[in-house]
């Protein structure tokens, strides 16, 4: 009666520990500025919430395996409109992003297989790989190169016959990198001379906040070995929902992937039925959300700069910026904000980035930073950080 | 750039070939009796959708990993209510019964373990367990004998060094057998002396007509080996929902299965908002549905009695029947159902049941009746099954 070894090597949440520190902080009567998390402030189109409400049937039935029919076009419509030609049959619905990557990591690898990701990562990609016997093959990219790609040869040299496919997300996971036209060729170029996969997590596609951006869906020598995970989440900050999808041109692989889904019968009706509205939401919508963030960027940024010791480079996607710390162990600086210093009563908290590294001993010196709050709050979580990182170097030991 | 072994393992299911003979039906013009799926009729308790149009947050964010905290104290009041004992940390809220199983699956076995499983067993079973590695190590039930378990050292005959689980639904899916008190003794007894976990699939816990049932929740002495999986989908006809939950005693697995809830971040935050109320739903619709269900069971276990050559024995609980019938093909015989007969332009479409057996050879005649209509509409299906039943026995080859 034991727990299997694959379970024991998911590492536990370490924002979880971290997390009974923030609400102790709380009940003591302190506000935390939260940088730590992905969950979006914006608010959802109506339109989601107006067609749940709308929904009509007296029976909650089960939805197809493959998802609705109607939320499947609106996807392709979506892609159509950046010029990523996808037929309804390439697409499946998934529960979450999050569905989507552990039935393509068990469709695609066996046990002992490993997949290509440039670290630092989001650490839940590790939990998937590994919960399936998985391993990760780590790339790894630095703060003070923007977290951009190493050489071609650099990469290839991490190839081994094990190797199934290269898994990245772009904009960036937790860096905020947007790669480059040229560094999406490479990967392709990789793809192809070694016969492997290219996942590419793009639910951030609308974040983009300078120069141009590249899908691995406009990629056509490659579409055979493309398949695109994305998400309802961040787009229209409906996180809540669940609702994501993969898209490949692969037939092979879909058929595969429609057997989990139909093993695990189908996505939840309503906020499929929702989510179709969230794809005919204005233009407009996305415009807003993106200059918002890109006026927090821009915020958070300048006043990381005028932090001494703090390096990093401006990231022009997501709604992250990983940074580089003068302190030893950011984890401890972290729990030392939320336990031992205010401001008036205020601190911050943002995340360290320990945990999105593969590599023994990265990141121990980084902290990744969420621009989910509005400008002002920013200015003021910056604020504490700075006050706060001096007060704690004067005490580091 | 290859599709996994494991997911070669998964079967392509068998129901969705005979799908696309039943949609041939109708755009013919055939009205199709559907007997094949388990998608009840039965109205989904009013307050679920209230509760989702009273939803009143702007911003659709993520629920906790381990689920809502009212949805799991609801959880846990429903389990107090059948004497069984669960503290709030001991229960997690899932994606459906089928997330809870795969996770299940995942957190107790490696790849090459195997699990015991009453066969026929829901089919999907298989394809959790052969997308992750692990073998379903069948225990052979028979219709002659209602489906009931063999001797204690039949069982045991089958576990070896690598068996870590006895998994069945009970009431059963696709059988409708209820387990006696001293099988589920017998069940507690081998996991005890064997070393097994005992993973209990109870979503028709409430679909009981005849006798006594017992919970695997109330066998005390074995509580730390106790897995339940359960499901809001057919107690309250609510399978587009998708809300399902695991409760465990065992702090270990909990906390396993923890870890991969928060990598796959929640389940949909309206789901579990509707779901706290359907956990609060008047018990009088508990047993108008009973009643329902028993009248159905009756009427069609009844007119399936009229037919020559049909063997079950009446099943005591879940919506379903599995019949042995006088044809050397199920398979062959449901698809001519479709395509070859009729009467006044109707006809019936049952379930193959070769597809819920793991033992090669097993189940070929026999098929799985799902009592999902009103007794009215059953009773002409189980006249167009004898009809057509009668028929074919003349031009079977």
């Amino acid at each position: 009666m034991n727990i299997s070894n694959r379970i024991q090597s998911v590492p536990v949440s370490t924002i979880m520990e971290l997390l009974t520190y923030s609400a102790k902080a709380k009940k003591l009567g302190k506000k935390v500025y939260h940088l730590n998390i992905g969950q979006p402030d914006i608010k959802t189109p109506e339109g989601f919430f107006d067609a749940i409400r709308g929904y009509k049937s007296k029976v909650l039935e089960y939805a197809l395996s493959e998802g609705l029919p109607e939320l499947i076009d609106a996807i392709r419509k979506y892609y159509k409109n950046y010029n990523i030609d996808f037929e309804n049959e390439d697409i499946l619905i998934t529960n979450g992003g999050s569905e989507a990557l552990l039935f393509t990591i068990i469709s695609i690898c066996d046990e002992g297989d490993n997949i290509l990701v440039p670290e630092p990562f989001y650490s839940n990609y590790y939990s998937f790989c590994k919960s399936v016997g998985v391993d990760i093959n780590p790339i790894t990219t630095i703060a003070e190169n923007g977290f951009h790609l190493p050489p071609k040869e650099d990469i290839i040299a991490k190839i081994n016959s094990n190797t199934k496919a290269i898994l990245f997300s772009n904009p960036g996971n937790p860096t905020g990198v947007v790669y480059t036209k040229e560094e999406i060729d490479m990967i392709s170029e990789i793809a192809k001379e070694h016969n492997l996969w290219v996942i590419a997590d793009e639910v951030y596609r609308e974040f983009i906040y300078d120069g141009e951006y590249t899908s691995l869906g406009n990629i056509k020598c490659i579409e055979d070995r493309v398949i695109i995970v994305d998400s309802v989440s961040k787009r229209y900050s409906a996180c809540g929902a669940r609702v994501g999808s993969l898209a490949s041109k692969n037939k092979k692989f879909i058929g595969s992937i429609l057997k989990l889904c139909q093993a695990r019968l189908s996505v939840p009706t309503l906020e499929q039925v929702g989510a179709i509205e969230l794809y005919k939401t204005d233009n407009s919508y996305l415009h807003s959300v993106n200059k918002e963030y890109k006026e927090r960027r821009d915020v958070l940024y300048n006043e990381l700069m005028k932090i001494p010791g703090v390096i990093c480079k401006k990231p022009s996607g997501a709604f992250y910026i990983v940074a580089k710390i003068p302190v030893k162990n950011a984890d401890h600086f972290v729990k030392w904000l939320l336990s031992d210093f205010d401001i008036d009563g205020e601190t911050v908290m943002p995340c360290p980035a320990e945990g999105f590294y593969h590599t023994p001993g990265f990141g121990i010196d980084e902290i990744r930073l969420a621009y989910i709050l509005n400008s002002d709050d920013l200015k003021k979580a910056a604020y504490l950080l700075k006050e706060g990182l001096e007060a704690y170097l004067k005490i580091e030991k």
